[in-house]
């Protein structure tokens, strides 16, 4: 029988002291649901006594089933205060949740330093509270601040924190290395001596502040700790609280513990991204387990390897955190990422012929000049299409204008005017946006669509700038990148210009070329007939 | 004595696998120059066998005086072949570096599937290619791929490499984690039995795909590798490399060993940013040690008591890395983060005072509409500014167009004609740019520039546009932070907008604001007539 380690998220309440994270009482609770789907056992939601959002997203919760068990979060009282008039003990009450972690000093230093009071009296608060709620049969953890810091400096008061904690009736003690300073080895040798002290459960909660969140936890429940606090992708104060994407599966894939079921593992990435969308944080491509680029292939003997036999540069099946393998075409690459690029595209392309060398240089140029074809699958499997030839060309560009108008106390005005060649025939059209870039994309569209229907059918999903050289910034060259979807399929493409307006015209018109192949593709096999009706109406 | 390690930087060969980075012979100088500042004692410059790119590295390097030692890589001789043949270490004998890193297959599924060979000419392809770059004088490194892997399949065979490159008069074997799926108790048990079975000096090399990089290296140490590899913000293939800007100060600041001065260590975070900045990657805010938030506080009992005392939440002095402490103002902050953040700024508020919640409530307000003033110290300071009152706004606006032309084959023409007043008199002056942003920016310094001449001493150094809500791109609202520069001082504005031309328009002004308050006040303490004679001309 695997031994099961206890999953304690708490993205809701300390990962929003991330830096740039900010989620309303509604994303937090969009959230909540995947991460019980996930199979997280604990959501800690936020802290009712700090703010109305945290009240509001506890009263929401009430009218769904869950199989997560919430938690509320507080300090324990106040100094020289009586726990049951504690207005942040009793809103955690009010919250009606089944858990609550209250936090507590474990370090003497931040009992005189940060708190001002007495051993004795914090004592005396952490004891108090934690019996309050338990009259109230809440299940309890205390989270001992800085256990770590306070062992190192004091280590009996810091056990005399966990034994109180004990007596007062908590259900478990949570060792906080809240600094984020401490190593692996010390991590294994302090939890151990804690788990000699009290029969109580034990916990961990680490930040990552030495780049070693991760392996603290790891350390932790190798030495016997039976529950992992941490947040989706790491968020969190400074440097961000462990990252549950790698501690779970290192725990259930690795080390063969239980956490959560294979299928759920298997929620993981598509969880971990939704997260990061919507906290509206970046997710840096190189994450583990769960990035765009965890499984992602550049060096050509790399490349040719994997082709053989994927275990040779993949740790795990990538499908077992619900990842992908990926190979990216880079100027590193050489022949074999392009060959296998084609290949998944349905191409057959012969290595030694001059096609192939033209390819490769013409990639090669256009990445020296800027354009990245590792997020722009869709813009390299056009350039693919057309270097194969025979490619019918949707529309002739002829000109665009732009214009921006503002005047004080009034809202800017967008305006676009596009002038396309479809089959010969002229079409001149205007549209508004809400920017000059949505204008241009209406005007296209509108132009587009008596001839290609189909094209209402897409959207654009995700617009990004970047700017390539940023020490002469607004003259500088800026690279777009645009994803698509129909609702079946999503696709990337990009445009680089010194121009913004220029880049987002290239990363559109290729996102609609894309949308419109597809189309083609579609109705030639099914209705041809129809189809060239509509094409040539 | 404290005991010294090794560092090894392969920032610009495994650093550029990374997905999204690709560097230039001469952005790789200028990298090399910080690293050979910074004091690894290994700059790994590239595989002088695989692209001209890096051939011009090495023979660009060679007319300047470096404290580092360079190392070419490259992989041992093809099977059955001969060494003094081999190009790709004939390539590295050109490269005339002091030191060269030979990679070779430890593990034996690794020699069958990718190698296609027999384990013995595994063996003679890693003795014969040591041999002879030994005879020319050169250092010599073994990178031994997919070494734990290799232990644990086959742990004979992987300790007979090992032998096999001592015996051929390797100076060193590093073993490496090519698949980074290797824990840290595991990392720890194989190094030591590696320790045991040869007496060649050990380095480590490690991957982050379980997000345990940093860790691993660490164990390795422990155990008795003499040399860590890695690269600057751990850039690298997949999951990148390990990340040497947390190992260097885990190492000397944690562990007690010695790496680089404590003079260089200070270096650091700046040497990351220009790394991140030349690889054109956006470093993660929360990047340990190095990143802008590291050692940034936001929740308002953090902040309240590291005004107390920083060691009640830093780890380390900041300084040590050469990064500093920031108080963040958001919503989850209360008032102790604007306090805070006012008295850095000069400003005494009074806590219970009106003016101060109203600050408060306009912070919440604008957040709310998608501000983010974390990013934005001199918008949030010029918000401070006008609350408290009494500000002399430089210029009054009155209009602003734009017009962008595109028509087929020639290149997009941007013009901005902007519309002010500054006491009263009315400027209007177009100019042309290379997008929208940049007319925009050169017409509203230009209308300026008679009264302001200062304002030519200012440019912009970033430029990022974000979308806050993805689900309706072009139409949807976008926050533009703007980086600008006097040469002496850098300052970070913001402006949001459903409108990209607008939200920049908002963040320029603020930029040019900001910059002229300051030159105002010096001017005033200086030369108070000259200034007032320019300001009113």
């Amino acid at each position: 029988m695997k031994k099961s380690i206890a999953i304690f998220d708490t993205t809701l309440r300390d990962g929003t002291q991330g830096e740039g994270i900010s989620l309303s009482a509604e994303d937090k609770f969009k959230i909540a649901r995947r991460l019980d789907s996930l199979g997280v056992h604990y959501i800690e939601g936020g802290i009712p006594g700090s703010n109305s959002k945290d009240i509001e997203f506890f009263r929401r919760i009430k009218s769904y089933a869950w199989n997560a068990r919430f938690v509320a979060f507080g300090s324990t009282r106040r100094k020289d205060s009586i726990a049951d008039q504690d207005a942040n003990l009793n809103r955690i009450i009010e919250a009606q949740v089944p858990a609550a972690t209250l936090v507590g000093k474990a370090w003497d230093f931040h009992v005189h330093t940060a708190l001002q009071t007495s051993l004795e009296e914090n004592l005396a608060m952490i004891a108090d509270s934690i019996a309050y709620l338990k009259q109230h049969q809440l299940e309890v953890m205390l989270d001992a601040e800085h256990f770590f810091d306070g062992f190192k400096h004091n280590s009996e008061y810091a056990l005399q924190v966990l034994r109180t904690a004990a007596n007062a009736g908590a259900d478990w003690v949570v060792l906080c290395d809240t600094n984020g300073g401490t190593l692996p080895h010390e991590i294994q040798q302090i939890v151990s001596a804690a788990l000699q002290s009290t029969q109580v459960k034990i916990g961990i909660h680490t930040h990552n502040d030495c780049e070693l969140a991760v392996a603290n936890s790891l350390a932790a429940v190798q030495a016997g700790a039976l529950q992992v606090q941490g947040t989706m992708n790491g968020y969190g104060e400074r440097c961000g609280n462990a990252n549950l994407c790698s501690i779970i599966p290192n725990l259930q894939l690795k080390l063969d513990y239980s956490c959560i079921g294979d299928d759920q593992l298997q929620q993981l990435t598509s969880v971990a991204r939704y997260v990061s969308e919507i906290a509206n944080v970046h997710m840096p491509v190189n994450q583990p387990y769960v990035g765009n680029a965890s499984f992602a292939h550049k060096g050509g003997i790399h490349v040719s390897a994997i082709l053989k036999d994927s275990r040779t540069y993949e740790h795990i099946q990538p499908e077992l955190v619900g990842n992908k393998q990926r190979v990216l075409v880079s100027e590193l690459a050489g022949q074999s990422n392009v060959l296998s690029k084609a290949q998944q595209l349905g191409y057959e392309l012969d290595a030694g012929k001059p096609a192939m060398k033209a390819i490769i240089e013409r990639i090669k140029q256009l990445e020296h000049e800027g354009y990245q074809f590792e997020g722009a699958d869709a813009s390299l499997e056009l350039m693919l299409r057309q270097a194969i030839g025979g490619e019918h060309e949707p529309f002739q560009f002829e000109s665009f204008k732009i214009l921006v108008e503002k005047s004080n106390n009034r809202s800017v005005v967008s305006e676009a005017i596009v002038k396309i060649n479809i089959d010969n025939e002229p079409i001149y059209m205007a549209a508004e946006g809400n920017g000059p870039v949505n204008a241009l994309d209406n005007a296209l569209r509108k132009a587009l669509s008596r001839h290609y229907p189909g094209i209402e059918d897409m959207h654009l999903t995700d617009y990004k700038v970047r700017v390539l050289d940023e020490s002469d910034t607004t003259a500088a060259k800026v690279r777009v990148l645009i994803e698509s979807t129909d609702f079946k399929h999503t696709w990337s493409t990009v445009g680089v210009s010194q121009n913004v307006i220029e880049a987002s015209w290239e990363a559109l018109v290729d996102s609609i070329r894309y949308a419109l192949y597809g189309k083609e593709k579609q109705l030639q096999t099914n209705e041809r007939k129809e189809s060239l009706g509509i094409v040539n109406h």
